[in-house]
């Protein structure tokens, strides 16, 4: 069976993980919103996160960028007034040097990042939901910040009152996104952020529409636990904009695009105003591999057989 | 006494160390020919090996690049099947990230040179012999290569014919050039390759007019010591495009530009056909801080007082 996921960065990458475990055919759809440009450079955190979880090669530790990394570069930079507030390890350089020079180079961001899967032995595709500039902005009371300026620099403090996805009205899909939609046999979202990583997927209009008609189920994966957020500001989100932290303010945003809704067994008690959305309990805590393919395997199993 | 030195890259620079240990106002103005988009990254080898040493960050013993420098980047783009041909430490491209940056947001390069050295806390002005693209191309007989091509990836074996200096015919000498040369008591020309160092330079028509309608006095000091280069292919080259090693050959490069050649000792015995230019005999190698001191003080001491 052929299986998509749409995911973001970290949290969703770890899904992935335990997805490309349990199942055979896996096609990637990965958020670009918060790429963002740095000292010159294309970075793509969300498809990084992605491919160095597939390719064993992320820092389980701190939870983001690879394992061993070294920071010999910024600290380089720092000396001679450069900009530094975005985090970029020496190896996680050499990808964003890589990329860029293909992009600037004309290869579409898809074509870059089919490269980079290929080198580092990463099997499962992965597709970034569009090969056209698209960038979530954020609204705030203190103002509107492209989403890398609210998440790093203002570390997510404002809160948020809407998101602005920013050439997403002329975005296409890449190439394959749809065609693996169509084929898919179930869809899953990823425990990624419902408004940050998530939504800027589904902004690409052509890729909402093959989600709200598809033939497949869909089968999105609630970030929260006992209602709160993992890591991150999504549950301050959800308050904030969707009323509240039940699964049903999760499923809401998704409305029309899912067939099940896997909850955290805390969140069991408060299954009411889904709807059409089935719930389906589990543990979603990925707290190692296993933890991660049982997970999965939930996700999985909710297709009827 | 304002002393301006035209120089290449490694050898140059040593020098360069040496005229600031001995003089005053120095104003360097630095090779570009050999400038090179590695990575997509905008690389002034010649600029940089000046600035490191100035900086006290040169390598001494590798002879280039930066002291404890580390190439984790360049690991990471390998294992990308990324461009690595040309060496790039995790310090040094630190340097050149910023410096792309600042080029990509429309900063001339003489700018972006400056709030480098300043940030390295050179005080020394160094000012790149252009702002336009001047790029060395070397003609042999397996082809024309760019000058890192040949110089790089080919170890320079092959015999050189020719140089064309392209962009040197529309090229403006960069801000502040014209007036150090103008305002000059002494220029001295470093211990360079005539050919691929100094003669980019030189290629930019209107530095080649202040140097031949100069006030001050003009010193050559020879690459050569007893005929031979200490490193690099210059003594092949003059041999090849000159007809031979001796000091004539070497002041023949720099005809009517030069008042003075400064030689080694162990070039002392071959002092014909020199023409005007009087020959000053030193010791060259420049082994340490000391010797390119006294090395800088035999040029500096050309000037008539």
């Amino acid at each position: 069976m052929n299986v998509v996921v749409l995911s973001g960065g970290v949290g969703g990458a770890r899904f992935v993980q335990g997805v490309v475990a349990a199942a055979d055919l896996v096609t990637v759809v990965g958020n670009v919103g918060d790429d963002v440009d740095v000292l010159g450079l294309h970075v793509s955190p969300d498809l990084d996160s992605i491919l160095y979880a597939l390719a064993g090669l992320n820092d389980e530790e701190r939870g983001w960028g690879r394992a061993g990394e070294t920071w010999r570069v910024l600290e380089s930079v720092a000396a001679l007034n450069g900009e530094t507030w975005f985090r970029l390890g020496d190896l996680d350089l050499g990808l964003h040097l890589v990329r860029t020079q293909g992009l600037r180079a004309g290869e579409p961001l898809s074509l870059v990042t089919r490269r980079i899967a290929e080198a580092l032995g990463v099997g499962t595709t992965l597709v970034p939901a569009t090969d056209d500039r698209l960038r979530t902005w954020i609204e705030t009371v203190a103002g509107e910040f492209h989403f890398q300026e609210w998440f790093v620099s203002r570390g997510h403090r404002d809160d948020v009152d809407g998101l602005r996805f920013e050439g997403a009205d002329t975005a296409a899909p890449a190439p394959g996104v749809l065609d693996a939609l169509e084929q898919a046999g179930l869809i899953l979202i990823a425990p990624s952020n419902p408004y940050v990583s998530i939504a800027p997927i589904l902004a690409v209009g052509a890729i909402r529409d093959a989600l709200a008609g598809r033939t497949a189920p869909c089968v999105a994966v609630s970030p929260l636990i006992a209602g709160r957020a993992v890591k991150g500001p999504a549950d301050r989100m959800l308050a904030r904009l969707a009323g509240g932290t039940s699964p049903r303010h999760v499923a809401r945003c998704y409305e029309g695009l899912i067939d099940a809704l896997v909850v955290d067994e805390s969140d069991d008690g408060d299954l009411v105003g889904l709807g059409d959305v089935r719930p389906i309990v589990a543990r979603t805590l990925m707290v190692d591999a296993d933890a991660r393919r049982r997970l999965a395997e939930a996700a999985l199993g909710a297709v009827p057989a």
